[in-house]
């Protein structure tokens, strides 16, 4: 989930002082007209960890807007009137009108997710809070709020920098409190609970934005270009006679923006020697862990994505070669049939939901839906939207029932794909698995990379996150795979 | 909620013969079309009180529909295959395809409230389950599926007739099983968990309908036309270019079917030396109730709704007669104001929130939405479909937070509101309280009555009941207010 926003992203002085100055004339023209025509309120919640850039965030709109329509909030210590009545009544009352703005700091969701990164909530209560945290929300915006949700991230070795370097300087020193410290302790908890948060309450209709907090410019930036982007596309809806539809949620498309994919190392050294020598020991492994007891009760569901050519195929042939033919079955997604296209697009993947002690492997997936799909405009936006959520859940009821889930995604770059499209064509015996709508698909590249990005950052979750595998070299990936199966297999039994 | 499926809806032979002829046509001219187009599928939960005619439904349904394109599973008992898989996926493998009907008996939700009626789950868990469930049928409603949940219901007391007579009558003993019997004994436990589920579940885009299964003729009449009511709302939709919409499920308006307010007898005796005596003492309960220490951490939300003239600012004013006047406020609810207008429309009554110790008394409440707003058009269709679950998550909140709240249905009939019209318009004190807009409301008494039934059906809740006072008799009704009041107080304390 937190794949994209750790790593770092910059912005240099020169492309900053450009883009700021284009998306603060922007906000500003937007604000204006938001005031002026009074079409929708704009709540903006602004939460995440602690030294990510909340608080700047909120300097950051309150200079960058005209601050007589925006009312920012920091509701850390309820008053007695307060306490007196229901929790969201402190938030109701401070709820923007139409033409305004409110900015809602650490709000409903810092007690909810603290109270379960400390143990104080158990799991369905959590669950159960952040439900009707959901259809709170879900009725804000079917009402015609703009609900922007941002959360803020900065790893913990990145934290732990920024609380030893303002704990150093005397001058910023009494910025760290003892709280951080132990936050930062206790950080993958807080992490963990964090993604959880976010899986259970980001849907189709109100999905999370996560920012990069680790760079000032580029966090300013970013927050700035994504509600300009959010405005305009509401604003587009309302000409359009939709105002009342759920405003499209998307992350500026930074075209320099790197993402958890386009930041691997995609060429890794593995000699074929070393390949051969370690995937016999690696597959006598998985053999023993499917034949153990333990996984008698269990099952595993393994899914590989990745572009064409990007190794899928050679992949799962080195991972079935270690598998007794009655254990395993290898499901190839092609276009639906028609009896698949009859039905919810999700149940032609329940339908080969594996028994016990068994293993299924796909070739492509339900992630068809955020990927094809909505790169090829084969669904609307909105379902594709909805979508990440409705993927999150089938994969929760997987794991609910103790099937172990593996997604792999199989990452290779531009040239090395032409160089494996140009060995097809001159082989005869691989020239049929070329066709002509593999050279279009690859014109779309970026479209594909903007989505696999998204679809990392939507459903890598604490639960059942995305493996990617550096496949540039086949025998690294090959092998990364088969280790990582063998390792989250050995881990759930 | 289920006050007005208690009410033993029957319908004569006659009216029988030519309903259901009429029905059954309509349902085969819509089922063609259905299996011709596949351009949805059609998905029917049948659930509820054991006894209540839920297998009768699914004969009927089979004998009324042309069988070969609807599949119906009881599936109490899962295969190895099944339970060796999520729990979900039982279904999954049954879903009907576009063209096709599916009859679900008892599905997902028996188990759930079977768990929490007997005390296996927690509130938590169970709350966690529907909120699963919620987001699974929400995902088929996306996806295009027409999905109605039909809930049978009779009374305790009806249901133990039922048993009583099965098993006197050796021909028909054998149906009637020892857990029909512990059933029995536990109805109370059983209808809270059933209420508190189908609160939970009953959302604007599927909403429960709840069926008076004490009549063989009326439910399979009702059912029909509720079916037929939602397959010709869908195929409209789809003409209209809004396939993708949720269809609206209402239930057939059958003019002549009572309900919890008309069947209320509403001429009640008490004369008014009764009234004067038995007011002073329960204004004198209330009073302490209210200054009662315990009362000191809580607070009271009391609402009236009623027809024009139903006496209800005659009812508030005994009841603050009672009071100290630092202690309540009464808040009469007219057309928003301009800031209350540029919010979502509950923002203008959790302003009005009481602190501790306080009692707010709304003289017309939250409730207009699904009144005023649906009779008068001044909301569509799917915001005030959407509002009965929005209400009841508003009133759950406050009651979670301490909040008593108790909700008045005054009932008067057509004649005493004329009788209480021509007083006022002769008596100059009461003049102004006569508007023409009160003789326009007036006429469109029988659109009101049913959005007065659905909306004790959808709000009458296990946490907050709506009381409904016989009011013909302005003593009569202040009197049941004000005991209601002490009593519901005093439960709570």
């Amino acid at each position: 989930m937190f794949e994209n926003v750790e790593l770092g992203h910059r912005l240099d002085k020169e492309t900053y002082r450009q883009r700021s100055e284009a998306v603060r004339l922007q906000l500003l023209d937007l604000e204006y007209r938001l005031v002026q025509e009074r079409a929708f309120a704009t709540l903006i919640l602004i939460n995440g960890v602690d030294k990510a850039g909340k608080g700047e965030t909120m300097n950051l709109l309150n200079s960058w807007l005209d601050p007589r329509h925006l009312d920012s909030h920091a509701i850390d210590r309820p008053s007695s009137e307060e306490e007196e009545r229901p929790y969201m009544w402190r938030f109701w009352r401070r709820l923007p009108p139409r033409g305004r703005i409110g900015v809602f700091f650490d709000n409903w969701y810092a007690e909810i997710i603290e109270d379960r990164a400390t143990g104080r909530s158990k799991r369905a209560a959590f669950e159960a809070a952040l439900e009707r945290v959901r259809r709170f929300e879900e009725m804000l915006v079917a009402e015609g709020v703009l609900l922007l949700k941002l959360w803020f991230h900065i790893s913990a070795k990145e934290l732990k920098r920024r609380l030893e370097k303002l704990s150093k300087d005397e001058r910023t020193s009494w910025r760290v409190r003892e709280s951080d410290w132990r936050y930062l302790e206790h950080y993958d908890d807080y992490a963990k609970t964090a993604a959880a948060a976010i899986r259970h309450t980001s849907t189709g209709v109100v999905p999370w934005v996560l920012v990069d907090g680790a760079d000032d410019r580029y966090r300013a930036v970013f927050v700035g270009e994504t509600l300009a982007g959010a405005w305009q596309r509401k604003f587009e809806a309302i000409e359009r006679g939709e105002g009342g539809a759920p405003p499209l949620v998307l992350v500026p498309d930074l075209e320099e923006r790197p993402n958890a994919v386009s930041a691997l190392t995609l060429d890794q050294p593995m000699t074929k020697k070393a390949y051969e020598r370690q995937l016999e020991h690696l597959q006598g492994r998985f053999d023993a862990l499917v034949r153990d007891a333990r996984f008698a009760k269990r099952s595993l569901v393994v899914l590989f994505e990745g572009m064409d050519a990007a190794g899928k195929g050679g992949a799962i042939r080195r991972v079935t070669a270690a598998l007794d033919v009655r254990r395993y079955q290898v499901v190839p997604i092609a276009a639906p049939t028609d009896e698949e296209l009859a039905q919810p697009y999700l149940w032609r993947f329940w339908r080969r939901m594996p028994g016990h002690g068994r293993v299924v492997i796909f070739d492509r997936s339900w992630y068809g839906r955020v990927l094809v799909e909505r790169v090829e405009g084969l669904c609307a936006p909105a379902d594709w939207m909805r979508a990440y959520a409705e993927i999150n859940d089938f994969e929760e009821e997987l794991i609910e029932n103790g099937t172990v889930v593996v997604k792999f995604w199989l990452a290779i770059d531009l040239e090395e794909q032409l160089r494996r499209f140009r060995e097809r064509e001159s082989d005869p015996l691989k020239r049929h698995k070329i066709t002509p709508e593999d050279w279009r698909n690859r014109e779309k590249w970026p479209q594909y990379e903007l989505a696999v990005s998204d679809m990392i950052e939507r459903t890598s979750t604490e639960i059942a996150p995305w493996t990617l595998v550096e496949a540039n070299n086949k025998y690294y990936a090959r092998v990364k795979v088969l280790r990582t199966l063998c390792d989250r297999l050995e881990a759930s039994l």
